[in-house]
């Protein structure tokens, strides 16, 4: 029977050899949500310190770090570009996965991209490969290692960036297999970091790692080819190793989900059936209480109860839906401030919030919203996250605002070159232009 | 009550202020024969390959890669250096820990130390502060994360090298609490990997780590101040939250294990119990069969049955006793060649050795040596490898052996360096003279 691990890598690769004009639409979306997520993100004060700490360190300049207007080793842009893309915490999600995927698996391609002069339909097919492998993985594994803990946009996330790296520098099947176990042997990160500023820092060690194992597997470094399903390897570490083979139901990439609100993905379905009960008339002011039921293991994720920075904010269902009560602009990532966070109808709002956990058998992906009004009576709506189909209005109006801080018309130029991508030949200039901040 | 993070940093930070005589002395048995093998792992092959890709990668000269002849950034050399420490695998031991200490503490410390220009007082302490944390940590948590299946070199190693160079930064108890944290975040390494590249790469990881995590929390980055003991935290995904406090008893350094022959510590007890036996007039050709009773940890330790390379032969009791058995200097890394592990003299005496695994009472750290002759009758011997204590005319022979490619009279000025190493003010000159291989 084949390995689990060289199962992973032989579906991955059959999967980025057939890519569907819907799957490549799917590709470039991630591309262009990423880009105006890291541009924004460039400016958050964790990019801004890690930026000036790798300035100081020094590189062969090789990739733009995005947002920045510097060059930097491929392996540097790898990090801070993730670090970046993931800040604002507004980036895409996998829920098979349970990662955060593009801000991972991107920075490392378009950095050895940059560096190897390769081009766009190289960089989608990896990217692809990638994604794929990592869903795989997550399928396979389940919520376990997430249960358990691992910020798995940490851990997974290596495997994805190796897998994705592998494939973009050709190597063969065996070396594959090295760069999937170099990449488990720094694969980290921890969910108790959630509303800190290592959170993206996980992202960003997840991307270099990545780009690093591939690297080091190129160049002869031995390693376990079988990681996954090895005793006290991968799986075994992270939760157990699982009894069933690893299976593949089509592009993991066509479910991808993007962020419409700069939350945390868990705070989102209240968000919306919120937002459904205010177009249909409700009014803050008639609210006596509201009721959130959701998944139980929201409540490791995104459940601070009285979240006091506006980091932790991003982090709470019940200020969240104190915001949506508000029609607040969640799509807005300035709006979760400290200082928002401390703001007295809001916090008033928060108190009268719980939050509930369904039985075992809801859906990990379900919100129900009741709210109990002045007069005694009930409102209620529901939302299911992981049918939030993509929007490309949404998506471009969102990268827009992101993009902002941009010379004019590099915003519209950058969202041109993404709807081309496959046909660039050098990424460099695209990446220059979202380097190139006022 | 004091966290138990709060509660490592206050007792390690008193334990590197009350430096005793014999604790002092330790310290600098553990850099001398750092530097050793520092000086000769760097031409193993997984440190020229990693130093070349160091290298073309670039960064501000700031340290030096010990044995390479180069200078690199801090954060390069800290990885390289701890890389060619433990590419050996010949470097000092905690038991406590289940962590090869120096090589992750060491080199982050005399990186930070060659590019601020600090001296060796402030390195020695640092050094302790970060040894004895870790220590702390290892009996605390116990061997249930080495149990599970990380290498604990790579994860609690990443918190002591952060431990050391937060001390030698100078940061406050709430910086180094952060420093802890963004550690941890970063702590990664799988024992499947034993007997590949990837080995050492985890002690490189955990170094580059540990000064990374340092240098982020002087600059200010966020992170959990509990990371040890908090929900989903450290301890939490590495096994479970030990219900015990954390407590001290004295200097953890002063029962440093060194390494005497160049194969698996797990191994020593049965190579020093054989020697006992020869020494007392065995032949090898009288031996019939040899069996070996070893704690069950050692299992998934050093138990390869028929290694067939070098670096897995290391990871072998069978082997190593039959090189035992036929009184090969077992002290000498270039022993261990693919071409000696298949040879047949060796191979046949292998075949006759078993292992077994002692009752649940069975002292971690024993191994007993029942010999069975040709004639029927029994030779037996025991070894507590816990109790090899330090011994400077075998550390200082080992060290003259593995700076043996330094120029004529470099090593004999190390060696009288490192014994005068608190009065140094600065390091340069000292990690200068372990770079000039011919």
């Amino acid at each position: 029977m084949t390995s689990a691990t060289f199962q992973v890598i032989r579906l991955s690769r059959a999967a980025a050899a057939s890519v569907s004009p819907a799957t490549a639409a799917m590709v470039r979306r991630c591309i262009l949500d990423w880009l105006g997520l890291a541009i924004a993100g460039a400016n958050e004060p964790v990019s801004r310190t890690l930026r000036a700490i790798a300035l100081a360190e020094g590189g062969r300049p090789a990739a733009a770090a995005i947002g920045g207007g510097e060059e930097v080793s491929a392996r540097q842009a790898a990090f801070l570009n993730a670090v970046a893309g993931h800040a604002l915490d507004y980036d895409d999600v996998s829920l098979a996965m349970h990662v955060h995927p593009t801000t991972v698996i991107l920075p490392p391609l378009l950095a050895l991209a940059e560096e190897r002069g390769l081009g766009g339909r190289a960089v989608m097919a990896a990217f692809v490969a990638g994604y794929e492998a990592a869903g795989m993985i997550g399928r396979w594994l389940g919520a376990g290692p997430y249960d358990r803990g691992f910020h798995m946009t940490g851990t997974l996330g290596a495997l994805g960036a190796a897998a994705a790296c592998a494939h973009l520098l050709g190597l063969d099947e065996e070396a594959t297999a090295r760069a999937y176990g170099l990449a488990a042997s720094q694969a980290a990160g921890l969910k108790a970091q959630f509303g800190t500023m290592a959170k993206p820092i996980h992202a960003g060690r997840a991307a270099e790692a990545g780009l690093c194992a591939a690297v080091w597997a190129e160049a002869g470094i031995s390693s376990r080819t079988d990681i996954l399903e090895a005793p006290q390897g991968y799986a075994a570490t992270q939760s157990a190793i699982p009894a069933g083979p690893i299976t593949w139901d089509g592009h993991e990439l066509d479910r991808n989900s993007f962020k419409y609100h700069a939350s945390c993905f868990g705070t989102h379905g209240a968000i919306e059936a919120i937002a459904a009960l205010r177009a249909q008339g409700l009014e803050p002011t008639d609210v006596r209480q509201v009721r959130l039921t959701v998944d139980a293991g929201a409540d490791r994720m995104c459940n601070i109860a009285a979240p006091r920075t506006g980091t932790e904010a991003k982090f709470s269902l019940r200020f969240v839906a104190a915001l949506a009560l508000l029609g607040a602009d969640t799509g807005r990532p300035g709006l979760f401030t400290d200082a928002v966070t401390a703001q007295p109808d809001l916090v008033a709002l928060r108190d009268r919030v719980t939050v509930a956990f369904g039985p075992r058998d809801w859906p990990a992906d379900l919100t129900a919203v009741e709210v109990t009004l002045a007069d005694g009576s009930r409102r209620e709506a529901r939302c299911d996250t992981s049918l939030i189909g993509a929007d490309d209005d949404r998506l471009r109006a969102k990268f827009l605002h992101l993009a902002a801080s941009l010379p004019d018309g590099h915003a519209q130029r950058l969202a041109d070159q993404v709807a081309g991508i496959e046909a660039m030949t050098d990424l460099r200039a695209l990446c220059r232009l979202a380097t190139r901040v006022v």
